[in-house]
């Protein structure tokens, strides 16, 4: 029981910025009080997770949505507020000039626009000390002949190789994958094939980002987690939940077993410490729920599968495995997965020095009626679609 | 070959004021050079694909972005461009209010509210003389245990009633399903077995509306369109095309033989003819493509299906089908998909005096530039997520 | 809590006789030690379930595999052994003649032989005692055109018309759905709907069974029995769970938070009690894990499920369901689900005499042993495809 | 359009032997009057479809079903009916040793036998002078915990290692995946990332096959078309088409315009020249429809899209891309698409002195009749599952 919770004491979970503002749907974002105004305020309102949860302490950034005049200056204001700042996002899909594409844009303008995009990103890398410049792509094609698909995948591989180039020593890309959305007939890193691919093309500090909602339906996510850690390939999860298509809801929230097999594939591989440079982060949007709350229930939900899947008896489940014991080896599985953890967590948190319930601290924090009132005024932070 | 031609001539499609307007996904809204600015350009738009293609003679108003404070003189405005408005749309999801729901919302007064607007629509029909009054609810849930699904369904049903009770007797509702999105854990009509029941319960004079997009992945939509067909409760298609979500593309432009086959079922179920109640509408949004000419060719594609729809050979199909001849049945439909009907109704544009080629024909109407240079100024109609 | 123990005593679940067969896909049946060799074979491994549960009380038969001389006989067989006889299932797929469909083929005579085999069913109901009539008709089409859609729902009509009329006072017509498999184009009854539809048309005694695997992906089950128990039309289950397609295997096993969330309507709609007229069954198939630990478990897994659907406070959720707060809505159902009733459930077994723990009294039991070694010589039985 | 009719008549299809042999569902094999008893059968078979169509010169042989004492004698005899023996197909799947795995089981006894039959495969192509080693694992696990993903991912590689070892100089072999069935949770290369990682792993002579019926919904095949060229590691096609899973209906029945999308990539790649190493091979079951015209149907179908992928103007495509007109970049790909070629194709037959129907040339032919008389005795081949 030690070594659970040694490895519980040690795990961290990244916080995405973007998941404190306003977003929503096309047919409609509605805004809630008390929402960010600034990067800053959306570092205070991370802050708040860590400090209540204590595993939550570092915070992702979106370029441009969180640009700043003085990076240096924001990160020393995390580090005042008890949180890092953790990797840096990319967007290249908020400009007029990417309707086609952005570095995969068939005109040549557009693409340097796009690649400089990345590039200035591992500027802010650099003043920032982030590690990670997590690049997700929404280039693609809605139409059958719209653009070549072979042409595509060169344009990409060129702006990524350039980036690869651009980074430091202890930089590297987490290269992120989605099957469709915004793009609606090819999508040009639809899978992780495509991302693996590109990264063994590119070199060591280039590792492939899972993003849990962006797989045709069916897939098997934790096959995927296996493989690519067998391939020492794997650079990060974007975490969040789904039950049709990239529904962007609370990780944990639609198939609480799954996360649990994706968390029982990293104990078993090993990868759960965040010396084995293994980032795990939110992304999430939540529309209708109220966002600081609903992040410290997906950041609970990620420890309580965590939890689990270091509750699994190893040794009782490769005995069954090798035997060929299928209910046996699946008994073993089920047993972990069954078990209550909330005590479990909810002890350790009172180790150190937390409340046992981090949702019930944040209603009686006061923290929601402070930032309604002080944030009434002012432009709320969103996705700026 | 009379009688395909003939049937060609009375064919209709409606054309939907909001796919003139800009759209786009969460991500983006890219905007477009000449895009209307009130209802009155939107149905100048559509009065200019009516006019090369002479089969579009209504446009659907989506209410409130077509609101305008007389209907009547709008209605006039219609007739005058050469076309007439048709099915009336509500809107009951872009209001703060309708976060968790609309009609089906536990709070009673929001439900009111939403109902009341459906209840303002059906005044609106009553001065457009529109005969169909399209419900789409984006109420659903989330989150499980979100709220209740039976209690939905009663509150459903019970705005369902009241706004059908206010029906004239030359008025109907169509009702339409959609799997997901924006909910993305229930949504409270979610496929055709959900609508035709409410309609069964409502009486006659409701019947459901197939939005091509708005299935499961593996639907069979054509089997859908006969059984409510047979059961005499199809009432109207939203037409558009999607390879993964309800992506909205272009109809036909995803899967031509779906297309075909759903145009198959019309056929064989006699089903094509105005005079039978059934209304052939798009529903699209032309995100990255010229807005006219994508609609001028999704009026084609319909076109297209229909035609070889109508090449079928109707007592051939059937004395294979009847003896058990599986290969030879298909062939019979193949046959007919696989013709080139282009040069058909090519001919039968000329003959109705139509240029041959109403994509050319267009291009060189100069329409596109003049709108371009009229509408610079002003605000761009758009879905106002 | 004694609510929620007297609902789990009075909880009844039943087995399908064909799942202690021999199974397994197109590519392989794997043959198992100790498989049964006759009906009552397969009712003494079904009476062995009961035995260790106390929730398994019936069985189910499916003629042809069950075919025996003297039900009669047969069900005074199983009253010794325990229990009872359940549900009749129809077999209108194994013969050469239906390759083109049973009930819905185009040839007059092979329906009227479908449609005796279902009047055949219904005289071994009246010697069985059987209430429940289960119908799942693979008909349907592999290739567009193959077959006239709105005909053979014509057909399928006429045939469930003739069965319905043939029912006794206390008998009624389950009738199931599936998507796909047999017939990979066309189903005659692929979906919730068009049961629905024809159960309506039928009269009182038709309801629809939903077996938890024919759903096309993405759909939500428990939307479909909400929708049902409000409609008064739910029948049955026929559990099982899937990852992909009709996968058959143990309920519970592939996403056991969905399992919770249909028992948890079931609960909701007061519709677990056996007075209530819902069959709880399993349609499973092991094709490599051994089947009567299998079984077991699966009853195990919808006990918990059940468990935990009458642990949640139902008073509080509806209490945050009607004030609009989506989290802790959510968080009272998640309360429930996170629970390990497993305890609970050991002690329901104590108090009933008992073994807590069915998986090990089964393997201490030689129960195992003893049919490998008096099956060892005749024929297993299987699905006989 | 030399250039096309060119192409054309260059272009081949490679039959699988396992075709003209009885196959089913898990619910019924149905069998046919004349279904071959024997390897040489199927090959005269075959013969019979290059004879109609004159692009069919080659048999893909599965082993064990076709299994014969002398394969230099059935390559003779391949010759003397006018085809060639194709790829080495190899079963890993229907022994009861296999129930848990073959080269991935966890005992190393089977595994050693499974590899085995892969070495033993590579020595019949020595036999035959087949190039390819086709390879489908039905590998996989039904239940999470059942065995470890990573432990199977190593013992993958260590008998596709010991097999690539063993090719000979002019050999390769070709890697299929598949997403599920018949392992319903976990499937050991379940997608073209999976195979193309060991591929690159194995070597140049490991390489791709995609069958198109295993891929999870909504997947983009010809993306992976156009990546695995551009890669240089696409080595083959399985053929068939599917509405829903691996349907394995004729190839162009459910979704004709994705096997010209396909067939687009594969002339934009200009990789149909069988000098290009692309092996394009039906693999499809025939379970209703008569098995040899379905097969000239299918052969035809590929034939078709070809044709069309051909006619496609690359100038103008090329053109409306670089320009960003997605429009006129659709239209030019729909022009080519809505093309009846069914003429030229005819022509082409005619100019090789083939009737220009070759549905219609086998229905006079008497080949039916003549087999369904002299294969009435014996036992039919089929899938022997």
């Amino acid at each position: 029981m030690t070594a659970v919770t040694d490895a519980l004491r040690r795990q961290e979970i990244e916080l995405p910025s973007w998941a404190f503002g306003n977003s929503g749907t096309r047919f409609k974002v509605f805004s809630q009080p008390g929402v960010p105004r600034s990067p800053e305020e959306k570092i205070d309102d991370a802050a708040v997770v860590h400090r209540l949860t204590g595993v939550a302490p570092s915070v992702a950034l979106h370029i441009p949505w969180d640009k700043v005049d003085d990076y240096a200056a924001l990160s020393a204001y995390a580090k005042e507020q008890g949180v890092r700042l953790g990797a840096i996002n990319t967007n290249v899909f908020q400009d007029e000039d990417y309707k086609l594409g952005s570095v995969t844009n068939p005109d040549p303008r557009i693409r340097r626009k796009a690649t400089d995009h990345l590039l200035e990103a591992v500027d802010i890398m650099d003043q920032t000390g982030s590690r990670d410049l997590k690049l997700w792509f929404s280039d693609g094609t809605n139409y059958p002949g719209q653009d070549d698909i072979w042409d595509r995948q060169d344009r990409l591989a060129a702006a990524l190789r350039e980036t690869y180039d651009r980074l430091g020593e202890h930089q590297r890309i987490l290269l992120e994958y989605k099957l469709f959305e915004p793009a609606f007939y090819t999508t040009d890193v639809p899978d992780w094939g495509t991302s693996y691919a590109h990264c063994l093309e590119l070199g060591p500090k280039a590792t492939v980002c899972i993003d849990t909602g962006h797989h045709a339906p069916g897939t098997n996510i934790e096959f995927i987690v296996a493989f690519l850690l067998r391939a020492g390939r794997l650079g990060a999860f974007d975490f969040n939940s789904r039950f049709y298509a990239d529904d962007d809801l609370m990780v944990g929230s639609a198939d609480p077993f799954q996360l649990f097999r994706i968390m029982n594939e990293i104990v078993r591989g090993d990868a759960l410490d965040p010396a084995n440079g293994i980032a795990f982060m939110l992304d999430q949007c939540h529309n209708i729920e109220a966002k600081i709350p609903a992040i410290i229930r997906s950041v609970m939900n990620v420890q309580e599968a965590t939890a689990k899947a270091l509750l699994v008896d190893r040794a009782a489940l490769r005995e069954a495995q090798q035997g060929g014991d299928v209910l046996a080896a699946n008994a073993v599985l089920m047993d972990a997965y069954n078990t209550d953890v909330r005590p479990l967590l909810a002890e350790l948190r009172i180790e150190q020095g937390l409340d046992p319930d981090p949702i019930a601290a944040y209603r009686h924090s006061g923290y929601a009626e402070k930032i309604t009132a002080e944030r009434a005024d002012g432009q709320q932070a969103g996705w700026g679609a």
